[in-house]
């Protein structure tokens, strides 16, 4: 049966939507740029939500629910806000649909009196409920992070990357002092490379933005961005120091242990179902998915294989033992004991799922005492004793974990270049794509001209002090280089 | 210290209120109808969730994500469904704000082509799906839950009981026969049974509803119906036999195994942020809420006290042995270390939080080798022994969810009359409330004289055979009595 999977090499951009559908992550929705998640994707996100949720309590944070809907005039009080989200808002005008010759029509006479948008982002509709929350910095800190889904009207999307409703946690703290908050944006940035990293096994480069990139009402974004298979880098969590913009566009003080009154200091840090597509482009083959075993729905899938009723019988004796052995572990286990497909079918499916092992057992194992075991990422089968089998796959499980972040980390590592001309950069950028580290010489005008000419942006200024050395555009003085790359 | 509960008998709806503002689980926004859920009310729905997300996967169901917008068009494709949800929706109109002189304004020229419906349930979107996933019997049954926001625009509103945006899951399953969607509608009406008893300790009337008052585009509406300390009913969840007409709108078919091509039989599902009002009026007081330990996000709390640095290292040592010990029984607890507030100001709060244990631990129980141990549900307090106090406590978590589950079946009982004519049916609506076993002749002409003139609707048929009889108003036979409520 042929794999209906374009190759990553002849067509990237088609390869992807191919592992997807083959993976059955999600489908296309009926409504422009919203997807919809299937099981297998949506499975996924919740291992990955589950992971992240932990790693936030751990670090003290509560999860809250605030509304779907902010009133128009909120996103107006924060005036950098507003002019980043004003152009991609859905916004609810009416209540009320009445009959009409062919269905339904809007009643007009169901006009709101302020219209609603659907949050893009939910800082404005947090701090006005901070303002009633905090009286003395005996309230404060407040560490709220909230699952929710958010929508931004995008014109050009793609599943997972850039869709117009999509799924994410944000982060939304206040604190008594400027150090504490800034300790706070830094800290969630560590989660995020340590979630990309350990769980995902998709290395990243931390850094803060430029303004040109910064976040719409932030003073500082901090940022992990990854680079994929195809050297396109992608923002993959971003981690905001928002200083007092929001308590002043709040009104939002605290009575300090002084007796003074002070605005509040703030964060914001998010993720979204966007890693969903760097985990995709990260790892994954013209075979389909791969996911790391941390995060695999199932990390294990058994396919059983018998011709009789007396072998089926004995054959799936043997595999539930197995099982029972792999569930003591607390792996994610699935025996796929479907008769009405052939094993080569389930091979495939397996495979186009990501499914990080494979154990086949047939007649000729269990006369033997033996299972084979096939790894998804390098594609390699050996014949196993069944004794031991158990904590044999479990460490086959942490040692695709670690090839997989090594094997992406070699990727990048290729393909991060460090250049002192802006023809070596025009030519790298061109040619090969990936990291470029360059001087710049800190102007928004040069970020443009470079952006303009090339398609590279700047990811991110790196957080460790550089060498000193010339704009590689205007010659004028560099503190570090910054790094530079194409992106989603 | 003065607590700011209303008592309960004084004023039952202010009571409620004053419960939810104590308990800190939930705000007004400042979006008429919408909620704030604060950290408090959050981790008890997170802990409903999960309680409920497993008993789904148990029965085989898997979570996937639909996309919030529904096209207008789609919501017309089933007639009922339509009519039962078009005056209550929100509609988005537009894609864009611009600069207005007084802050934004909706952009006239990002008028949408086909105005979105924010999804008030999901039938409509995910049947669409549901045409690309199914061609033939070997792709059934589908079982699918969703969990996720919905909106609907309600007039009047009440915190978690009625809001304009609530959450929810919504399961959406697709069988090739009516025998097994039917049961599948009849197991999720179980699974809500057990919840609402075993979790909630909330006891409920299970039935289904009459045509007057079935889910709009459902050929069967199965329910759970509690009775809350008003005496007020409250429909806690539903389960729809919603046939084939969702498969015959979105011309859903499947070729069965002889090769047919037949229309697929559907069921849907559901509960919401409403148990949490459902919870609150069942078991609190006029102290603030009392949760059951199945679901308290805090099962124990451990109040210290000392009155001098020496005291407070032995009396901490001491909580943190016994914590430990705790934590082997995996029993969620707190240690309410603060310095900064008195220990009243504490046992207030962690009863207006419903905490089901309360240890207080001070110089004198080190002394003694003693805890001090107080129910939320009865106020008792008794002294306990050190030695096995975290399996007493464990034990009395047991008792306590029990205690509960009896205390309000008992007064469900007592609230519970069986009637035969419509005078003492008035007279018991009127002064007494509560439910009422009537017989009624299953015209929708008397189910509504006897709504407009008691107030009290028809909350189930009950799914046992009764005795037959005759209508308490017209006379006519009636099959069996039917349970009839004020309700929420
Ligand atoms: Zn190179
Ligand atoms: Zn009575």
């Amino acid at each position: 049966m042929a794999k209906k999977i374009t190759s990553k090499d002849e067509d990237f951009s088609q390869w992807y939507q191919d592992v997807i559908r083959e993976g059955k992550l999600a489908d296309h929705s009926p409504v422009r740029g919203c997807m919809v998640i299937r099981p297998n994707g949506y499975a996924l996100w919740e291992n990955m939500k589950d992971s992240l949720d932990q790693m936030f309590k751990d670090t003290g944070h509560e999860n809250a629910y605030f509304p779907l809907f902010i009133p128009k005039s909120f996103l107006s009080k924060e005036a950098q806000h507003v002019e980043g989200f004003a152009k991609e808002c859905a916004v609810v005008t009416h209540n009320r649909l009445q009959s009409s010759e062919d269905g339904v029509e809007v009643d007009p006479e169901s006009k709101l009196d302020e219209e609603l948008i659907v949050r893009p982002t939910s800082e404005t509709i947090i701090w006005d409920s901070y303002r009633d929350w905090i009286q003395s910095y005996r309230d404060l800190p407040i560490l709220i992070n909230q699952w929710a889904n958010v929508v931004r009207w995008e014109m050009r999307t793609r599943m997972f990357l850039r869709t117009m409703e999509f799924l994410w946690q944000e982060g939304h703290t206040a604190h008594a002092t400027k150090e504490e908050a800034v300790d706070e944006t830094k800290q969630m940035l560590e989660v995020y490379r340590t979630f990309a990293e350990e769980y995902m096994a998709m290395p990243v480069k931390t850094g803060v933005k430029t303004e040109s990139e910064r976040f719409a009402g932030a003073v500082d974004t901090y940022c992990i961005e990854t680079l994929l298979q195809d050297n396109k880098a992608l923002q993959a969590g971003t981690s905001h120091f928002l200083g007092q913009n929001f308590a002043k566009a709040f009104d939002v003080k605290f009575q300090s242990s002084e007796g003074q009154h002070e605005y509040v200091w703030a964060t914001s840090w998010g993720v979204s179902t966007r890693l969903i597509g760097g985990l995709i482009m990260t790892h994954s083959d013209d075979q389909g998915l791969i996911i790391p075993p941390k995060l695999a729905p199932n990390q294990i899938v058994i396919v059983p294989i018998w011709k009789n009723d007396e072998q089926k019988e004995e054959v799936l004796d043997y595999c539930h033992e197995i099982m029972d052995e792999l569930n003591e572990l607390d792996i994610r286990i699935k025996l796929d004991h479907r008769e009405n497909m052939s094993v080569g079918w389930k091979f495939n499916e397996h495979e186009a799922a990501g499914v990080p092992l494979r154990l086949t057992i047939g007649p000729r194992d269990l006369e033997n005492n033996n299972v084979e075991v096939a790894r998804r990422d390098t594609g390699n089968k050996n014949i196993e004793d069944r004794e031991g089998i158990a904590q044999h796959a479990a460490d086959l499980l942490e040692t695709i974990q670690e090839d997989l972040y090594k094997s992406a980390q070699q990727r990048i590592d290729e393909n991060t270049h460090s250049v002192d001309s802006y023809n070596e950069f025009k030519e790298i950028i061109e040619e090969e794509g990936g990291f470029v580290y360059a001087h710049w010489d800190g102007t928004a005008e040069t970020e443009e001209k470079i952006k303009d000419e090339t398609k590279a942006t700047i990811r991110c200024i790196p957080l460790e002090d550089g060498e000193q050395g010339e704009c590689m555009v205007t010659g004028k003085p560099s503190k570090q280089k910054v790094l530079f790359a194409q992106a989603y």
